[in-house]
Protein backbone atom coordinates (compact mmCIF):
# COMPACT_ATOMS: atom_id res chain seq x y z
CA UNK A 1 0.00 0.00 0.00
CA UNK A 2 2.77 2.47 0.84
CA UNK A 3 4.08 1.87 -2.84
CA UNK A 4 1.05 2.49 -4.42
CA UNK A 5 -0.04 5.72 -2.13
CA UNK A 6 3.30 7.16 -3.05
CA UNK A 7 2.79 6.30 -6.92
CA UNK A 8 0.08 9.17 -7.79
CA UNK A 9 2.01 11.69 -6.47
CA UNK A 10 4.65 11.24 -9.46
CA UNK A 11 1.91 11.98 -11.84
CA UNK A 12 1.01 15.10 -10.07
CA UNK A 13 4.78 16.17 -9.44
CA UNK A 14 5.30 15.63 -13.31
CA UNK A 15 1.66 17.44 -14.41
CA UNK A 16 3.07 20.83 -12.34
CA UNK A 17 5.90 20.62 -13.66
CA UNK A 18 4.87 21.06 -17.03
CA UNK A 19 2.16 23.47 -16.56
CA UNK A 20 4.65 25.95 -14.89
CA UNK A 21 7.45 25.59 -17.86
CA UNK A 22 4.77 26.00 -20.08
CA UNK A 23 4.25 22.65 -21.83
CA UNK A 24 0.85 21.93 -20.85
CA UNK A 25 -1.57 24.27 -21.12
CA UNK A 26 -5.40 24.96 -20.63
CA UNK A 27 -7.06 22.79 -23.31
CA UNK A 28 -4.16 20.61 -23.75
CA UNK A 29 -4.73 16.98 -23.24
CA UNK A 30 -3.06 14.90 -20.85
CA UNK A 31 -1.41 11.52 -21.93
CA UNK A 32 -3.78 8.37 -21.66
CA UNK A 33 -4.01 6.40 -18.35
CA UNK A 34 -1.43 3.34 -20.55
CA UNK A 35 1.00 6.18 -21.37
CA UNK A 36 1.34 7.68 -18.04
CA UNK A 37 1.47 4.18 -16.63
CA UNK A 38 4.09 3.14 -18.97
CA UNK A 39 6.11 6.38 -18.52
CA UNK A 40 6.36 6.52 -14.48
CA UNK A 41 6.27 2.38 -14.17
CA UNK A 42 3.10 2.62 -12.05
CA UNK A 43 -0.29 0.57 -12.06
CA UNK A 44 -2.83 2.38 -14.10
CA UNK A 45 -4.79 2.50 -10.87
CA UNK A 46 -2.31 4.65 -9.70
CA UNK A 47 -2.63 7.08 -12.59
CA UNK A 48 -6.43 7.13 -11.77
CA UNK A 49 -5.97 8.36 -8.45
CA UNK A 50 -3.90 11.19 -9.80
CA UNK A 51 -6.14 12.27 -12.46
CA UNK A 52 -9.21 12.06 -10.10
CA UNK A 53 -7.42 14.15 -7.78
CA UNK A 54 -6.87 16.42 -10.53
CA UNK A 55 -10.39 16.25 -11.69
CA UNK A 56 -11.56 17.09 -7.75
CA UNK A 57 -9.48 19.66 -7.82
CA UNK A 58 -11.11 21.44 -10.97
CA UNK A 59 -7.83 20.24 -12.94
CA UNK A 60 -8.83 18.48 -15.52
CA UNK A 61 -11.87 17.25 -17.06
CA UNK A 62 -11.80 13.23 -17.46
CA UNK A 63 -13.62 12.26 -20.45
CA UNK A 64 -16.49 9.56 -19.98
CA UNK A 65 -15.93 6.79 -22.52
CA UNK A 66 -12.69 5.35 -23.87
CA UNK A 67 -10.45 5.59 -26.97
CA UNK A 68 -8.22 7.73 -28.00
CA UNK A 69 -9.40 10.31 -26.97
CA UNK A 70 -10.68 9.84 -23.26
CA UNK A 71 -7.75 11.68 -22.20
CA UNK A 72 -7.76 13.98 -19.21
CA UNK A 73 -8.43 17.73 -20.23
CA UNK A 74 -6.56 20.44 -18.26
CA UNK A 75 -8.79 23.07 -17.22
CA UNK A 76 -8.64 25.58 -14.68
CA UNK A 77 -11.64 25.53 -12.11
CA UNK A 78 -10.70 26.54 -8.86
CA UNK A 79 -13.63 27.56 -7.16
CA UNK A 80 -15.47 24.67 -7.21
CA UNK A 81 -12.72 22.84 -6.05
CA UNK A 82 -11.85 25.04 -3.39
CA UNK A 83 -15.09 25.36 -2.27
CA UNK A 84 -15.77 22.32 -1.89
CA UNK A 85 -12.62 21.41 0.24
CA UNK A 86 -13.29 24.71 2.58
CA UNK A 87 -16.98 22.52 3.38
CA UNK A 88 -15.25 19.62 3.85
CA UNK A 89 -13.43 21.33 6.45
CA UNK A 90 -16.17 23.23 8.04
CA UNK A 91 -18.02 20.12 8.40
CA UNK A 92 -15.23 18.47 10.20
CA UNK A 93 -15.93 21.43 12.80
CA UNK A 94 -12.32 22.84 11.87
CA UNK A 95 -13.42 26.06 10.23
CA UNK A 96 -16.20 28.08 12.12
CA UNK A 97 -19.11 29.29 9.89
CA UNK A 98 -18.61 33.03 12.20
CA UNK A 99 -14.74 33.00 10.96
CA UNK A 100 -15.82 32.19 6.82
CA UNK A 101 -18.50 35.33 7.01
CA UNK A 102 -15.99 37.19 8.39
CA UNK A 103 -13.51 36.41 5.85
CA UNK A 104 -16.12 36.86 3.23
CA UNK A 105 -16.88 40.60 4.49
CA UNK A 106 -13.42 41.73 4.72
CA UNK A 107 -12.86 40.91 1.04
CA UNK A 108 -16.20 42.14 -1.12
CA UNK A 109 -16.04 44.76 1.30
CA UNK A 110 -12.69 45.83 -0.23
CA UNK A 111 -13.26 44.66 -3.36
CA UNK A 112 -16.99 46.89 -3.31
CA UNK A 113 -14.74 50.15 -2.55
CA UNK A 114 -12.29 49.49 -5.30
CA UNK A 115 -15.47 48.31 -7.60
CA UNK A 116 -16.80 51.32 -7.02
CA UNK A 117 -13.55 53.46 -7.33
CA UNK A 118 -13.09 51.58 -11.15
CA UNK A 119 -13.19 54.38 -14.01
CA UNK A 120 -15.56 54.23 -16.82
CA UNK A 121 -15.26 51.89 -19.56
CA UNK A 122 -17.85 49.62 -21.57
CA UNK A 123 -17.00 46.87 -19.01
CA UNK A 124 -18.09 48.69 -15.99
CA UNK A 125 -21.34 49.70 -17.63
CA UNK A 126 -21.95 46.10 -18.77
CA UNK A 127 -21.28 44.50 -15.59
CA UNK A 128 -23.39 47.12 -13.40
CA UNK A 129 -26.10 47.09 -16.07
CA UNK A 130 -26.53 42.81 -15.44
CA UNK A 131 -26.12 43.63 -12.07
CA UNK A 132 -28.85 45.71 -12.55
CA UNK A 133 -30.93 43.00 -14.64
CA UNK A 134 -30.32 40.57 -11.79
CA UNK A 135 -32.38 43.01 -9.00
CA UNK A 136 -34.90 42.94 -11.37
CA UNK A 137 -35.21 38.82 -11.90
CA UNK A 138 -34.94 38.33 -8.34
CA UNK A 139 -37.77 40.96 -7.92
CA UNK A 140 -40.19 38.35 -9.18
CA UNK A 141 -42.28 36.85 -6.17
CA UNK A 142 -42.45 33.29 -7.90
CA UNK A 143 -38.57 32.75 -8.05
CA UNK A 144 -37.89 29.89 -6.00
CA UNK A 145 -35.79 30.44 -2.78
CA UNK A 146 -33.10 28.41 -4.51
CA UNK A 147 -32.60 29.99 -7.69
CA UNK A 148 -32.96 33.11 -5.94
CA UNK A 149 -29.34 32.37 -4.32
CA UNK A 150 -27.97 32.01 -7.41
CA UNK A 151 -28.65 34.71 -8.78
CA UNK A 152 -27.83 36.39 -5.21
CA UNK A 153 -24.50 34.89 -5.80
CA UNK A 154 -24.08 35.92 -9.09
CA UNK A 155 -25.02 39.95 -8.27
CA UNK A 156 -22.27 39.76 -5.50
CA UNK A 157 -19.69 38.36 -7.85
CA UNK A 158 -20.45 40.68 -10.56
CA UNK A 159 -19.58 43.56 -8.36
CA UNK A 160 -16.32 42.24 -7.09
CA UNK A 161 -15.61 41.10 -10.72
CA UNK A 162 -15.21 45.09 -11.31
CA UNK A 163 -12.44 44.94 -8.73
CA UNK A 164 -10.29 42.59 -11.09
CA UNK A 165 -8.48 40.41 -8.60
CA UNK A 166 -9.44 36.74 -9.09
CA UNK A 167 -7.99 35.40 -6.60
CA UNK A 168 -10.13 37.81 -4.54
CA UNK A 169 -12.93 36.60 -6.73
CA UNK A 170 -12.27 33.14 -6.46
CA UNK A 171 -11.90 32.45 -2.51
CA UNK A 172 -15.36 34.63 -2.65
CA UNK A 173 -16.60 32.21 -4.97
CA UNK A 174 -15.24 29.27 -2.54
CA UNK A 175 -16.70 30.88 0.65
CA UNK A 176 -20.08 30.80 -1.25
CA UNK A 177 -20.30 27.81 -2.09
CA UNK A 178 -18.99 26.13 1.32
CA UNK A 179 -22.12 28.02 2.97
CA UNK A 180 -24.37 27.08 0.64
CA UNK A 181 -25.66 24.46 2.63
CA UNK A 182 -26.26 26.64 5.44
CA UNK A 183 -27.82 29.71 3.98
CA UNK A 184 -30.35 27.01 2.54
CA UNK A 185 -30.58 25.81 6.18
CA UNK A 186 -31.04 29.61 7.59
CA UNK A 187 -34.17 30.56 4.96
CA UNK A 188 -35.93 26.95 5.13
CA UNK A 189 -35.76 28.16 9.04
CA UNK A 190 -37.58 31.77 7.89
CA UNK A 191 -40.97 32.15 8.70
CA UNK A 192 -41.92 34.79 6.12
CA UNK A 193 -39.38 33.84 3.11
CA UNK A 194 -41.35 37.00 1.12
CA UNK A 195 -40.61 39.16 3.75
CA UNK A 196 -36.71 38.59 4.04
CA UNK A 197 -36.41 38.78 0.26
CA UNK A 198 -37.94 42.40 0.14
CA UNK A 199 -35.58 43.39 2.52
CA UNK A 200 -32.35 41.68 0.65
CA UNK A 201 -34.02 43.42 -2.81
CA UNK A 202 -33.87 46.85 -0.83
CA UNK A 203 -30.34 46.28 0.61
CA UNK A 204 -28.88 44.63 -3.22
CA UNK A 205 -30.49 48.14 -4.46
CA UNK A 206 -28.28 50.47 -2.04
CA UNK A 207 -25.40 48.48 -2.58
CA UNK A 208 -25.44 48.77 -6.64
CA UNK A 209 -26.55 52.53 -6.51
CA UNK A 210 -23.11 52.94 -4.09
CA UNK A 211 -20.72 51.47 -6.77
CA UNK A 212 -22.67 52.69 -10.01
CA UNK A 213 -21.98 56.59 -8.09
CA UNK A 214 -18.64 55.70 -7.10
CA UNK A 215 -19.35 55.51 -3.36
CA UNK A 216 -17.07 53.11 -2.22
CA UNK A 217 -18.12 53.79 1.32
CA UNK A 218 -21.40 53.86 1.50
CA UNK A 219 -21.31 50.63 -0.41
CA UNK A 220 -18.41 48.99 1.46
CA UNK A 221 -21.13 49.38 4.97
CA UNK A 222 -24.57 48.53 3.22
CA UNK A 223 -22.67 45.31 2.06
CA UNK A 224 -21.39 44.99 5.58
CA UNK A 225 -25.03 45.28 6.93
CA UNK A 226 -26.22 43.17 4.42
CA UNK A 227 -24.24 40.37 5.34
CA UNK A 228 -24.39 40.76 9.18
CA UNK A 229 -28.51 40.99 9.00
CA UNK A 230 -28.70 37.62 6.62
CA UNK A 231 -26.29 36.29 8.70
CA UNK A 232 -28.14 37.06 12.04
CA UNK A 233 -31.35 35.71 10.73
CA UNK A 234 -29.65 31.98 11.16
CA UNK A 235 -29.88 32.57 14.97
CA UNK A 236 -25.93 32.30 14.94
CA UNK A 237 -23.56 34.90 16.55
CA UNK B 1 -15.60 4.40 -16.80
CA UNK B 2 -18.49 6.46 -16.24
CA UNK B 3 -19.85 3.95 -13.52
CA UNK B 4 -16.17 3.78 -12.03
CA UNK B 5 -16.02 7.78 -12.08
CA UNK B 6 -18.57 7.97 -10.17
CA UNK B 7 -18.41 5.79 -7.84
CA UNK B 8 -15.96 7.49 -5.35
CA UNK B 9 -18.39 10.30 -5.36
CA UNK B 10 -20.74 8.30 -3.16
CA UNK B 11 -17.98 8.11 -0.99
CA UNK B 12 -17.10 11.68 -0.68
CA UNK B 13 -20.88 12.39 -0.12
CA UNK B 14 -21.41 9.67 3.00
CA UNK B 15 -18.16 11.26 4.52
CA UNK B 16 -19.60 14.85 4.56
CA UNK B 17 -23.00 13.81 5.79
CA UNK B 18 -21.20 11.89 8.73
CA UNK B 19 -18.82 14.65 9.67
CA UNK B 20 -21.77 17.35 9.34
CA UNK B 21 -24.14 15.69 11.59
CA UNK B 22 -21.11 14.58 14.07
CA UNK B 23 -21.44 10.66 13.69
CA UNK B 24 -17.89 11.35 12.33
CA UNK B 25 -15.29 13.32 14.16
CA UNK B 26 -11.34 14.44 13.60
CA UNK B 27 -9.56 11.57 15.60
CA UNK B 28 -11.92 8.67 13.88
CA UNK B 29 -10.96 6.35 11.48
CA UNK B 30 -13.51 5.93 8.27
CA UNK B 31 -13.85 2.07 7.85
CA UNK B 32 -11.99 -0.37 5.68
CA UNK B 33 -11.43 -0.01 2.54
CA UNK B 34 -13.43 -3.74 2.00
CA UNK B 35 -16.33 -2.46 4.18
CA UNK B 36 -16.85 0.69 2.92
CA UNK B 37 -16.67 -0.92 -1.09
CA UNK B 38 -19.39 -3.54 0.16
CA UNK B 39 -21.58 -1.19 2.03
CA UNK B 40 -21.78 0.98 -1.21
CA UNK B 41 -21.58 -2.37 -3.63
CA UNK B 42 -18.27 -0.30 -5.24
CA UNK B 43 -15.03 -1.30 -6.12
CA UNK B 44 -12.35 -1.28 -3.98
CA UNK B 45 -10.38 0.78 -6.52
CA UNK B 46 -13.39 3.38 -6.12
CA UNK B 47 -13.12 3.78 -2.60
CA UNK B 48 -9.25 4.07 -2.72
CA UNK B 49 -9.60 6.79 -5.03
CA UNK B 50 -11.88 8.23 -2.69
CA UNK B 51 -9.56 8.30 0.62
CA UNK B 52 -7.42 9.61 -1.83
CA UNK B 53 -8.68 12.50 -2.10
CA UNK B 54 -9.63 13.19 0.83
CA UNK B 55 -5.99 12.40 1.67
CA UNK B 56 -4.84 14.94 -0.25
CA UNK B 57 -7.68 18.01 0.76
CA UNK B 58 -6.16 17.42 4.39
CA UNK B 59 -9.23 15.34 5.40
CA UNK B 60 -8.29 11.90 5.95
CA UNK B 61 -4.21 10.39 6.83
CA UNK B 62 -3.83 7.06 5.40
CA UNK B 63 -2.34 4.81 7.47
CA UNK B 64 0.43 2.76 6.01
CA UNK B 65 0.82 -1.39 6.24
CA UNK B 66 -2.46 -2.91 6.35
CA UNK B 67 -4.86 -4.84 8.76
CA UNK B 68 -7.55 -4.11 11.02
CA UNK B 69 -6.07 -0.74 12.06
CA UNK B 70 -5.05 0.07 8.34
CA UNK B 71 -8.48 2.17 7.79
CA UNK B 72 -7.26 6.21 7.29
CA UNK B 73 -8.03 8.69 10.58
CA UNK B 74 -10.08 11.63 9.93
CA UNK B 75 -8.00 15.03 10.57
CA UNK B 76 -8.55 18.79 9.31
CA UNK B 77 -5.74 20.57 7.95
CA UNK B 78 -6.83 22.78 5.38
CA UNK B 79 -4.14 25.04 4.89
CA UNK B 80 -1.51 21.94 2.79
CA UNK B 81 -4.20 21.01 0.68
CA UNK B 82 -5.45 24.62 -0.55
CA UNK B 83 -1.80 25.76 -1.04
CA UNK B 84 -1.64 22.53 -3.23
CA UNK B 85 -4.42 23.52 -5.09
CA UNK B 86 -3.75 27.28 -5.42
CA UNK B 87 -0.61 26.46 -6.44
CA UNK B 88 -1.18 24.30 -9.29
CA UNK B 89 -4.34 26.43 -10.61
CA UNK B 90 -1.04 29.40 -10.51
CA UNK B 91 0.46 27.04 -12.35
CA UNK B 92 -2.09 26.81 -15.16
CA UNK B 93 -1.78 30.75 -15.26
CA UNK B 94 -5.25 31.58 -14.26
CA UNK B 95 -4.80 32.93 -11.23
CA UNK B 96 -1.80 35.78 -11.24
CA UNK B 97 0.81 36.19 -8.69
CA UNK B 98 0.20 39.73 -8.64
CA UNK B 99 -3.93 38.99 -7.46
CA UNK B 100 -2.27 36.45 -4.82
CA UNK B 101 0.22 39.24 -3.31
CA UNK B 102 -2.83 41.57 -3.01
CA UNK B 103 -5.04 39.26 -1.49
CA UNK B 104 -2.14 38.57 0.74
CA UNK B 105 -1.62 41.92 1.74
CA UNK B 106 -5.68 42.57 2.21
CA UNK B 107 -5.91 39.36 4.99
CA UNK B 108 -2.89 40.23 6.57
CA UNK B 109 -2.98 44.11 6.90
CA UNK B 110 -6.50 43.79 8.46
CA UNK B 111 -5.27 40.69 10.70
CA UNK B 112 -2.66 43.14 12.36
CA UNK B 113 -4.78 45.73 12.81
CA UNK B 114 -7.04 43.10 14.48
CA UNK B 115 -3.69 41.57 16.57
CA UNK B 116 -2.60 45.05 17.89
CA UNK B 117 -6.52 45.58 19.11
CA UNK B 118 -6.40 42.57 20.86
CA UNK B 119 -6.53 42.72 24.99
CA UNK B 120 -4.14 42.03 27.53
CA UNK B 121 -4.07 37.97 27.66
CA UNK B 122 -1.34 35.53 28.86
CA UNK B 123 -1.93 33.99 25.05
CA UNK B 124 -1.16 37.51 23.64
CA UNK B 125 2.26 37.80 25.70
CA UNK B 126 3.32 34.71 24.43
CA UNK B 127 2.78 34.71 20.80
CA UNK B 128 4.43 38.56 21.08
CA UNK B 129 7.47 36.91 22.77
CA UNK B 130 7.64 33.93 20.46
CA UNK B 131 7.54 36.49 17.42
CA UNK B 132 10.33 38.37 18.94
CA UNK B 133 12.36 35.09 19.65
CA UNK B 134 11.67 34.01 15.75
CA UNK B 135 13.30 37.28 15.09
CA UNK B 136 16.02 36.49 16.89
CA UNK B 137 16.79 32.87 14.99
CA UNK B 138 16.70 34.91 11.87
CA UNK B 139 19.29 37.26 12.62
CA UNK B 140 21.77 34.61 12.29
CA UNK B 141 23.69 34.77 9.50
CA UNK B 142 24.56 31.57 8.89
CA UNK B 143 20.82 30.63 8.79
CA UNK B 144 19.96 28.79 5.15
CA UNK B 145 17.46 31.42 2.88
CA UNK B 146 15.00 28.32 2.81
CA UNK B 147 15.22 27.99 7.00
CA UNK B 148 14.96 32.07 6.88
CA UNK B 149 11.59 31.67 5.11
CA UNK B 150 10.13 29.05 7.25
CA UNK B 151 10.62 31.21 10.57
CA UNK B 152 9.55 34.17 8.62
CA UNK B 153 6.42 32.24 7.57
CA UNK B 154 6.03 31.67 11.21
CA UNK B 155 6.16 34.88 12.33
CA UNK B 156 3.82 35.56 10.11
CA UNK B 157 1.30 33.76 11.01
CA UNK B 158 1.97 34.07 14.69
CA UNK B 159 0.86 38.02 14.51
CA UNK B 160 -2.20 36.94 12.35
CA UNK B 161 -3.20 33.75 14.43
CA UNK B 162 -3.47 37.09 17.59
CA UNK B 163 -6.36 38.11 15.66
CA UNK B 164 -7.89 35.06 16.02
CA UNK B 165 -9.74 34.15 12.65
CA UNK B 166 -8.83 30.34 11.52
CA UNK B 167 -10.20 30.97 7.88
CA UNK B 168 -8.18 34.05 7.47
CA UNK B 169 -4.80 32.31 8.98
CA UNK B 170 -5.64 29.15 6.14
CA UNK B 171 -5.77 30.98 3.15
CA UNK B 172 -3.00 33.42 4.05
CA UNK B 173 -1.07 30.05 4.87
CA UNK B 174 -2.46 28.66 1.71
CA UNK B 175 -0.94 31.71 0.01
CA UNK B 176 2.07 31.37 1.62
CA UNK B 177 2.68 27.95 0.19
CA UNK B 178 0.95 28.26 -3.58
CA UNK B 179 4.07 31.60 -3.63
CA UNK B 180 6.79 29.75 -2.02
CA UNK B 181 8.47 28.83 -4.75
CA UNK B 182 8.45 32.47 -6.79
CA UNK B 183 9.70 33.79 -2.94
CA UNK B 184 12.90 30.90 -3.77
CA UNK B 185 13.34 31.87 -7.25
CA UNK B 186 12.69 35.66 -6.16
CA UNK B 187 15.85 35.27 -3.43
CA UNK B 188 17.69 32.59 -5.73
CA UNK B 189 17.83 35.82 -8.16
CA UNK B 190 19.23 38.33 -5.84
CA UNK B 191 22.56 39.55 -5.40
CA UNK B 192 23.50 40.29 -1.58
CA UNK B 193 21.05 38.33 0.17
CA UNK B 194 22.74 39.39 3.26
CA UNK B 195 21.36 42.79 2.35
CA UNK B 196 18.22 41.73 1.76
CA UNK B 197 17.91 39.70 5.11
CA UNK B 198 18.93 42.73 6.98
CA UNK B 199 16.19 45.34 5.12
CA UNK B 200 13.50 42.01 5.94
CA UNK B 201 14.79 41.75 9.51
CA UNK B 202 14.61 45.86 10.08
CA UNK B 203 10.89 45.38 8.72
CA UNK B 204 10.23 42.16 11.29
CA UNK B 205 11.06 44.38 14.11
CA UNK B 206 8.98 47.39 13.14
CA UNK B 207 5.98 45.36 12.72
CA UNK B 208 6.18 43.63 15.66
CA UNK B 209 6.47 46.79 17.71
CA UNK B 210 3.63 48.18 16.72
CA UNK B 211 1.56 45.46 17.07
CA UNK B 212 2.96 45.08 20.77
CA UNK B 213 2.33 49.03 21.30
CA UNK B 214 -1.25 48.62 19.82
CA UNK B 215 -1.08 50.68 16.88
CA UNK B 216 -2.53 49.03 14.32
CA UNK B 217 -1.92 50.95 11.66
CA UNK B 218 1.50 51.76 11.93
CA UNK B 219 1.35 47.82 11.98
CA UNK B 220 -0.27 46.98 8.60
CA UNK B 221 1.10 50.32 6.67
CA UNK B 222 4.97 48.60 7.96
CA UNK B 223 3.48 45.50 6.81
CA UNK B 224 2.19 46.57 3.41
CA UNK B 225 5.57 48.35 3.15
CA UNK B 226 7.35 44.93 3.75
CA UNK B 227 5.33 42.63 1.36
CA UNK B 228 5.68 45.17 -1.29
CA UNK B 229 9.18 45.71 -1.07
CA UNK B 230 9.84 42.34 -1.10
CA UNK B 231 7.92 41.41 -4.34
CA UNK B 232 9.75 43.95 -6.14
CA UNK B 233 12.69 42.28 -5.75
CA UNK B 234 11.05 40.07 -7.93
CA UNK B 235 11.29 42.87 -10.72
CA UNK B 236 7.14 41.82 -11.52
CA UNK B 237 4.75 43.84 -10.48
Amino acid sequence: MTTTRRAYTVVLAWVEERLRSGELSIGDKLPSERVLAERFDISRASVREAVRILDVMGLVRSATGSGPSSGATVISEPSAALGWALRMHIATKSLPINDIVQTRLLLETQAAVEAAETLDSADRTEILDRAAELITVMDDPGLPADDYHLHDTQFHLLLASLAGNVVVETIMTSLRQATISYVQETVAGVNDWAEVRDTLQAQHRVILAAVRERRGDDAAQALREHIMWFYGLSGEK
